[in-house]
């Protein structure tokens, strides 16, 4: 089992652990200290041993920051969890400012005594962040401190979980497509050009990339916990620990790079430091401020976006392979359980969790699953509408007749990494579940089909998403897609197709196209493939070459959700043509009632 | 007439007009000049007392920078002007470096004697802009250095023409829908809420706007040229020549400010730095460097926007009232024109010139006609090709047959400002043509019927006006929309319907529809109509309110250039529905054959 569903919520904890929080920092001789939910990757996911801010707080949710006054304290929290933090925490002790995150200085300056010193772990905060906020608290007369040992850390005492040392596999070249020495040398190629003498890789995806590494520090992402540090010309430093290697491991990372242990890094960029003129580059935006401070402080370094970044996106030929075929095994088995749930689902005897369970099943049965790529949203009736939902047993409901399931999953295998949503209805939808679903698919499919020029970013396609829905006077408060890694992190950028997406799209990047509609307290829907920026064509009669996507994901979309009459003719045919190529594909991976299933599944309209 | 044919161009007299800069340098001690394009207000339209550029370089372009080095010298002129700046300068004394603007930092570098000193006049370009050249010169070693007179207008002697002194008018409360004094009040709450003392307004149709007046300072654009300073309390004062100024309007602008003569401008700019710890607000992307100097420097200032831009954007009722009726009024000019152009088009013996005059005739027939809003785009065949096209007696062209006319024109009513794209057949038009036409409609009308949230940017709608023409590899190198002034700058900010429209759209707002497309050395194809975001309302079973546009110009779209096969249904009733509209507003106004014309132009399609 990867999922679990315990509801975690321990409030009764909190008193004590501030007391002891604030104790350690009389201690330290510090007045407030903060602490935010990243680590010092600044991921997604943190290990058990960086859960600093659930420990405090009793807050399970993926972002927020706790400041720990002499007397007041609060905890900050994004608009998706404004619910979920009450039951979390103790408001006893945390007071909950409604205030968008960037008002923390502005509750700071009036909730903590005049002058003083705000503590924060130098690891845990990025570059920009630390300037950024070093400015806001001066100019309400208080002043931010890097305290060296993590005060929590110290409260938390022997019961903290030790650091993640999951065994680091190798990738192979098959699958990566490219040698590590190849990638390398492509990064040099850049930092030759940019005329930069090292960078300091502090991204695990990009660092996993890199070497041709996977691993298992968090959950979820095969990630591996290390930093690195590369140079215009000669051997890459990595950076990590040696538990994490085995004999083989080792040899093949030792062919491109030099390993030293983690705890060898502050001395290396202490060192990198004082090379006079040596031109580092850095990215302030993803690196923790610790590492900006040992390089020797901002104006010593190149400011630079990681170089892996970009490389990483534009995925090549093995690894489009790879992600076609994983969502071919991918797409058989979420069938097998769409088949099952259609059977099971009158019983009236299933709910979220089962359906959670049954469907980790069928992937696992594949014989190819790594690990689930996030923990699976199942949400029926108005579950559904809340965007971020994971069931707990607390939060659990049946599926009921005339309901929908919205269910949106994926899996990490070792050729790719899947992520797809569907709406599927139990019983008899409504009209009105009928009418909006299909609002919703006129919008997916208005960006399967998009034809567009280079230069086109996913801030021009994000609202062909949307006019179905606006013309109703319906939306949804989310972007319409993320980019999706190879067998690494299932939200991967630069590049997203939404309101902030100013990155231009290439051929070869993996994007979701899921919009979506919620009604609050009563549905959800969202409808999500994966899709591939094909390479630029001449279409002809043309003039100009243009790029277009192609749907990696292959599994039906619920046809009693879809009311034809709102559909145009284009729209329906590359409805039929989009069942007729799941039925061509994954047919041949299914028999039986399965085969027949999806045979009705794929049904012309 | 309002606009001039002539070819202007006269390479003969550079080469002697830089040398008597070239001496003006060296008595300045000055070892490059810069000349820009920009007056000290910073607007499209310059007076000829400012056309500087275009006496020193011949080049008669609307943007541009010379740099005259003590041997080399060089014109950098946008992508528009590539052809045009070979016609109009003399190649032997400038290089035309073939490079996006940003890089005049770079041939500087590489032309220029290392260590040289740059002057330049602090009227002429902005602060922002004056920040980055610094800086991008002093990383190759060159000085930027403000040159209090301007070397060109020294060379150019007793031949430059005086500083306009249109007189300014009264704009009248009824047109205008707000007194002064209620805007003068509202921009005084938006710096008490900023918590700024003082605001410096630099930008003439802003400062038209504040006040009620309307001047001919410049062609098209009825601005008064002047600067004003505005307290957070009290009244604001009008920096302006007497000579504008009858009795009558002096009185108008007294009831709210007080008027000081322009020259005393600068030494209140200086008593205002010397006020310790006054807070004064400046844009710095639009006020010229010399006005931060005299305030004594960026340090001393509070950067924002000019507060009167987005009050301006936002039309009230009699404004909006005003454009409706100013609209009304032009359609009809312009039916007028289309009907007799159909009727002589024939005869072989029109060509782009004749259309101009004929068509501003008809503008001026209506008897309110203050101005063209714009020199009138007429090109025919290829010339439609040119996306910036104004014809002159050298390139003028016969309509011929089978060619399509591209004209783009507007005016200046005292209520309301146009302009108009429309696209006409000249005889039988290809399929191609045809197609192409159908493919920009297609666009148009996807604009026209957008509805869309609260908070949706021009951004987020440009991508609807190129879906049909990106489907076929096509696309256009412009923006879909500016915004439009009320009888003031017929290109006015914020908002834009465009790659680059950060702006979210609000009710009130006036803004051109106008996709197109362009083949190089063939025909040019545009259709543009103005368009006022209306108010949000509630769609019938919608959940969020949305906007959407009111189109505003009644004028027929070519129905020989129509493929209606190429349509769906919801687009054959737009264009059915448009046509009505505007024959039943557009149609009491003509009579006889005008009308017949008319009548036949609206057929249902």
């Amino acid at each position: 089992m990867f999922q679990s569903f315990d509801s975690v919520a321990e409030p009764q904890a909190v008193a004590a652990r501030v007391d002891a929080l604030r104790k350690g920092m009389r201690t330290a001789r510090i007045d407030a200290y903060l602490v935010p939910r990243s680590d010092e990757f600044q991921g997604e996911y943190v290990p058990p041993s960086a859960e600093r801010l659930r420990w405090l707080t009793g807050f399970s949710g993926s972002a927020g920051l706790a400041v720990v006054g002499p007397a007041a304290a609060a905890l900050f929290v994004d608009g998706r969890y404004t619910v979920q933090v009450r039951a979390e925490t103790d408001t006893k002790v945390f007071e909950l400012p409604d205030l968008p995150r960037n008002r923390v200085a502005e509750w700071m300056g009036k909730n903590l005594p005049q002058g003083c010193v705000v503590g924060f772990d130098p690891w845990l905060f990025t570059a920009g962040e630390v300037g950024r906020l070093t400015e806001a608290l001066a100019a309400r007369g208080l002043k931010l401190k890097p305290v060296t040992k993590n005060l929590v850390d110290v409260a938390w005492g022997r019961d903290r979980p030790a650091a993640p040392v999951a065994p680091v596999i190798a990738h192979p070249v098959k699958l990566a497509g490219r040698e590590a020495a190849v990638k390398i040398a492509a990064v040099q190629d850049r930092l030759e050009a940019d005329k930069q003498d090292w960078v300091v890789l502090t991204l695990p995806d990009s660092i996993c990339w890199l070497f041709n590494i996977r691993g298992g520090d968090v959950s979820h992402n095969p990630v591996v916990h290390a930093f690195a540090i590369l140079p215009a010309k000669g051997k890459p430093e990595l950076f990590i620990d040696p538990a994490k290697l085995t004999a083989e491991v080792r040899a093949h990372i030792e062919a491109v790079a030099v390993i030293s242990a983690r705890t060898g890094f502050e001395h290396r960029l202490r060192a990198l430091g004082r090379i006079s003129g040596a031109r580092v580059r850095l990215d302030p935006e993803t690196a923790a401020f610790a590492i900006q401070q040992r390089l020797g402080g901002s104006r010593r370094l190149v400011r630079g976006a990681d170089p892996c970044i970009v490389m990483k996106a534009i995925k090549n030929v093995a690894e489009i392979r790879g992600a076609r075929a994983a969502h071919v095994r991918d797409g058989a088995a979420v069938v097998r359980f769409l088949a099952w749930l259609d059977k099971e689902a009158h019983s009236g005897k299933l709910d979220e969790i089962t359906c959670v369970r049954e469907l980790e099943r069928f992937r696992r049965e594949t014989g190819r699953l790594k690990e689930i790529s996030f923990d699976t949203i199942s949400g029926s009736g108005p579950n559904g509408a809340i965007v971020h939902y994971r069931v707990n047993v607390a939060t659990n409901r049946r599926l009921r007749e005339g309901e929908l399931l919205l269910l949106d999953s994926g899996a990490q295998y070792q050729d790719g990494t899947t992520d797809i949503t569907r709406t599927i209805a139990i019983g008899k939808p409504s009209a009105e579940m009928r009418e909006r679903f299909t609002l919703v698919l006129k919008g997916h499919i208005a960006i399967a089909t998009a034809r567009f020029p280079k230069g086109t970013r996913g801030i021009d396609l994000d609202p062909f998403a949307r006019r179905a829905l606006w013309e109703k006077g319906l939306d949804y408060d989310h972007g319409t897609g993320h980019g999706v890694g190879s067998f690494l992190s299932v939200h991967e950028g630069p590049q997203s197709i939404s309101r902030g997406g100013m990155v231009a799209l290439e051929p070869g990047m993996i994007l979701s196209n899921e919009p979506g509609y919620y009604k609050k307290g009563a549905y959800g829907i969202r409808i999500e493939n994966l899709v591939l920026v094909r390479p630029c064509e001449k279409v002809a009669g043309g003039e100009r070459e243009v790029m277009s996507f192609e749907t990696l994901t292959h599994v039906p979309i619920d046809r009693r959700l879809i009311d034809r009459a709102l559909l145009d003719e284009n729209e329906i045919d590359w409805i039929d043509a989009y069942h007729a190529r799941v039925l061509d594909v994954v047919g041949p991976k299914l028999d039986g009632s399965d085969l027949a299933w999806l045979e009705r599944a794929c049904a012309r309209l």
